[in-house]
């Protein structure tokens, strides 16, 4: 994932873990705010642990980046910390890859968020990634255009999110939200594709401006081969209050959770203290893209260095041995104790080779493979050699 | 540090960055304990951020790696946390790499863990770098060898760390300590290399037995052309509480506090439960390495991926030049605002190149050495044929 953030332009940004949860809480909302990691400082300030990263980065551009050209496109590989265990892999440390692009509102900069997200799963090796896209703003000024009570919004959402489309008009219908904006609900409710929203019309100014801005997201997201991979989903909506425009997220078949998700937050940093910086992000759960990649079947590398042992009679040429290898950049280690070798204890260790260095270390010497569980006589310069070669 | 420890054969490790309190605390020391950022968990019981490795690496070692083969090359890298300011830079989170060889308690494991840090800290840069050498199992028996009550050993181990060698003489005698262990005292306290150990005669044989360790690992840092590094300190002893025989630090001249160090822990492992693991391991302070290597007017490297910016008239034709370099593995992003462009607000953001594309990506293009501050005109396909010739 850092390769991929990289190749995109973006620059490596770190947090510290502890902050004070005024910071930390700035826009995320008391829900999530209650699942932080919280404990008072010796003065008595609450101090808590990042739960996740938009925040920190929000606060650090509005104190140290704040001369820093805009656009700034910065990422962040890190752990966070959660109480609850209510999330898929029950963890409370685990850890995040994403990207904050900063100072644009464009149509170009929520695509490239999206085909970032996109392009990062892919080239982790998942396939079959989709990503669904929702508008916190549409669905907010839908929602006020109902003209009903907080509590009653709060309802509709529900209905939506849940998708009881039944419900939902059953109680609109009730409460007497007009047929035009009950009929808007109907129509985005159903619209899969974003070229589908170009049929939808309205006179609401602040609908017909979100409609137009994701026409033209789904031009830029056509240029990124993306048409067919993002997905318009109305009911939308994530657990971080912060959001202002596009919310999206990205998913494999068969995982009952997103692997990550993110959206366009314009408000945030004015919040703490910026100057008026639009911006767009997205974050990845590391350790559920692990799981993805098992159920996709995904073999992982086996992540032992491989390494070469020298098993030797003297100190001295052991050491002058593990040296060659060292010096020939190859991991090695070195023993005294010249025991039975055993191939399977050998490779639980990483040790795919053993070099028994009896009287010199010019002279051909037995080295074992350790997988094909053979022995042949060589120098060990030729043997370097011959590693340097297959590489 | 990476490079260097797996060069020599080790695995890197992970562990939980908040553990239970009673794990972290284990062996190190109330002082130290007294240093940890600790809160409650919900169900009441103490927990605590980390605040130095080996405590969990043992607590791992000995509830998950039971069974796996000794020795055990195990390193890590990664951040610990201490309340108090008291330490050089000020820093309350901070970063340690650091390595443990454990299931060996031979004068070549503690050879090797000496070796390895000495090389570690060269591999990064550092020139002139020394270890200092104390033994913690001396101290203690030869203190304990005076028949002295334990404030009054406290009170002699303080001088001699303060080199105060003339008071400790004088309260030595007051209080009537035989002259053999007065002159032992004396004799280790002037030897200031390891092999001056060999002219100390002593009939107590705890300390006969650690003079013949630091003689044969002598021998083996001699092997590693470390004798005239290695100097040797009686008075040497570190503020954490698990170190059972050899104890030693890594410094640069001119820099007030060692950039690392560690030492023998035969018990530790064994107080997790675990069965008798002797073991030996060292940190190192990643910040002050930084720190150090600024004094030696090392220049660190840039870290800003340097990265090239396609300014194009067209959305379509920006991304078809983004492609081209992404694929071969360049760094790039885009910009569809053609604005005059000042070579300084390239640099400041890594920009090194800026590629002009008009109105087709296959003809050439104008092409902008920030740096040099001139034009020239290649096709795309050349000029990245031109970047992959010069890597």
């Amino acid at each position: 994932m850092r390769t991929s953030f990289k190749l995109w332009g973006y620059e490596e940004i770190r947090s510290p873990t502890i902050e004070f949860l005024d910071v930390l809480s700035t826009g995320v909302g008391s829900e999530f705010t209650d699942s932080m990691f919280k404990f008072q400082d010796r003065d008595g300030k609450i101090i808590a642990l990042r739960a996740e990263m938009t925040a920190p980065v929000a606060r650090i551009v509005t104190t140290k980046l704040t001369s820093a050209l805009r656009p700034l496109r910065l990422f962040y590989l890190c752990n966070v910390f959660r109480y609850d265990l209510a999330h898929f892999e029950q963890l409370r440390e685990f850890h995040q890859a994403g990207i904050e692009l900063i100072g644009q509102n464009t149509p170009d900069s929520d695509g490239e968020g999206i085909a970032l997200l996109h392009t990062s799963l892919k080239t982790l090796g998942l396939k079959d990634v989709r990503i669904d896209l929702g508008h916190a703003g549409l669905l907010k000024d839908l929602l006020q255009a109902t003209g009903l009570s907080l509590d009653e919004r709060k309802f509709i959402q529900k209905l939506l999110s849940t998708r009881n489309i039944g419900q939902m008009k059953r109680f609109m219908n009730e409460f007497g939200v007009s047929s035009q904006i009950y009929d808007l609900f109907i129509q985005l409710s159903s619209c899969k594709n974003l070229k589908d929203l170009s049929l939808i019309e309205t006179s609401i100014t602040s609908i017909e401006s979100v409609k137009e801005h994701l026409l033209d997201l789904n031009d830029v997201l056509s240029q990124y081969n993306l048409e067919k991979t993002v997905f318009f989903d109305f009911s939308l909506t994530r657990n971080i209050d912060y959001y202002t425009g596009i919310v999206f997220e990205a998913s494999i078949p068969y995982m009952g959770v997103p692997l990550g998700g993110g959206g366009r937050y314009d408000t945030l940093i004015e919040r703490f203290g910026g100057t008026n910086d639009a911006a767009t992000g997205f974050a990845i759960g590391v350790e559920k893209c692990l799981l993805a990649l098992s159920i996709q079947k995904f073999r992982l590398p086996n992540h032992i260095t491989s390494k070469i042992l020298i098993s030797a009679s003297s100190r001295k040429m052991a050491m002058s041995a593990v040296n060659l290898c060292r010096n020939a950049n190859i991991p090695c280690l070195f023993t005294l104790d010249i025991k039975k070798y055993n191939p399977e204890n050998y490779m639980n260790r990483g040790i795919d080779t053993v070099i028994f260095v009896e009287s010199s270390i010019e002279r051909p010497v037995a080295i074992y493979d350790v997988k094909a569980d053979s022995v042949e006589y060589l120098t060990i310069d030729t043997f370097i050699q011959s590693l340097e070669g297959a590489r």
